[in-house]
């Protein structure tokens, strides 16, 4: 049985019974494992001598939320995380960046000041648009996405990469292209044709939801938060 | 520079200001990424084939949370983890469990129950007493105490060995004797004469807090959330 790519609906069924029923997550929590993983993914490929910057682009939502706790561990292991959050949202996940070095982030949409975090970056964390993204990409994000996918930096996206419809893919042309790939609890079915490095981040799934749900999830390695798949 | 031991004020006082001050965790976020150290310790040192059965020994407070953050952790690592908790706590604290294999765990202060389970594990993990633990064992840990430690099963304690005074140690040869420690943010002042196998968990210390209080801590390695301390 191979492992099962999930509609949004499927992806957002998933996510409010991990918070509501099997046992109540809180979303700190789930938050907390979520971009632990996108870190180590993102340190796994990125070496911090060589790829020592990362710029965290961080959407209004849950998955600029994952982003934010990302660069809090990023800045954990050693790397220097700036972030470009362009949208202000709307609950408490803009806390952990503050967490790493008491700093507030307040959102920017200034275009000149993304060129300049990009032309001193080494590596683009992608956590703008997550499975609930419905397009087509709205201001501020379609003036930004042009502007990643120009500084041909290498990317990682969370989940699913921006600009890319949740379960149909890059159809559209327009989002963008990462070299690596972090999918939470499981992949959407707009990444079956992702052929960069894919990780599987989010090992918090209880046995009982994965079997109600027919995911066949590969198993982890040992206590490791994060699994590459390989074709 | 050497890293500092700490006295329970000085490991109190660094809790409230994670909590509190330096950008305000969340208990979720700090519980979740102490338990998970708590579980890759265990599962560093205890291969789940040979200790498949993990007694998780919890008390009332945060210390116990953690305890049942980290049996969440093992049951995803493929453990099978049974919680001793005698001890009803007074917060949310006793939520992971659920989430692990929605069931409750109601406490339980039945001897004859910990000698049974005490009878089908394999190592304990001990999460009763934490850094604001005050001496005498009261009940109905007075009783618990000794059974765990006749049992003469290997144990991992979380932070601060059960019975010991945080600062002094083993002093009055009451408490548990672990093969293994977890110490938290950084070791107290009364585990300086621990001689086993000893890992710092909690990679969550701003740098300004760590300076603050100098607590000279080592490196951790890559994006690991433990390290092996060595003599």
């Amino acid at each position: 049985m191979s492992m099962k790519y999930l509609t949004a609906k499927l992806a957002q069924q998933i996510d409010e019974e991990l918070m509501n029923q099997a046992g109540a997550f809180s979303i700190d929590q789930l938050m907390e494992l979520a971009g632990l993983a996108c870190a180590q993914a993102l340190a796994r490929v990125y070496d911090k001598k060589r790829y020592p910057n990362v710029l965290v682009c961080c959407g209004p939502g849950n998955q600029g939320g994952d982003g934010l706790v990302a660069a809090r561990h990023l800045g954990m292991f050693g790397y220097t995380p700036t972030i470009f959050m362009p949208k202000p949202g709307s609950k408490d996940i803009y806390q952990p960046m503050r967490q790493y070095e008491d700093q507030d982030y307040p959102p920017s949409n200034d275009t000149s000041a993304l060129r300049d975090a990009l032309s001193s970056s080494n590596v683009i964390l992608d956590a703008i648009f997550g499975f609930s993204f419905k397009g087509p990409i709205r201001s501020p994000f379609d003036s930004a996405l042009p502007l990643l996918s120009g500084s041909r930096l290498p990317i990682v996206s969370v989940d699913i990469p921006s600009g890319w419809d949740v379960e149909e893919g890059n159809v559209e042309g327009v989002g963008l292209q990462p070299d690596v790939l972090v999918s939470l609890t499981a992949p959407k079915l707009g990444v079956r044709s992702f052929n960069g490095r894919h990780f599987l981040g989010g090992r918090f799934i209880p046995k009982t939801l994965e079997e109600k749900f027919e995911l066949n999830l590969p198993e982890y390695p040992g206590s490791d938060q994060i699994l590459e798949l390989k074709e």
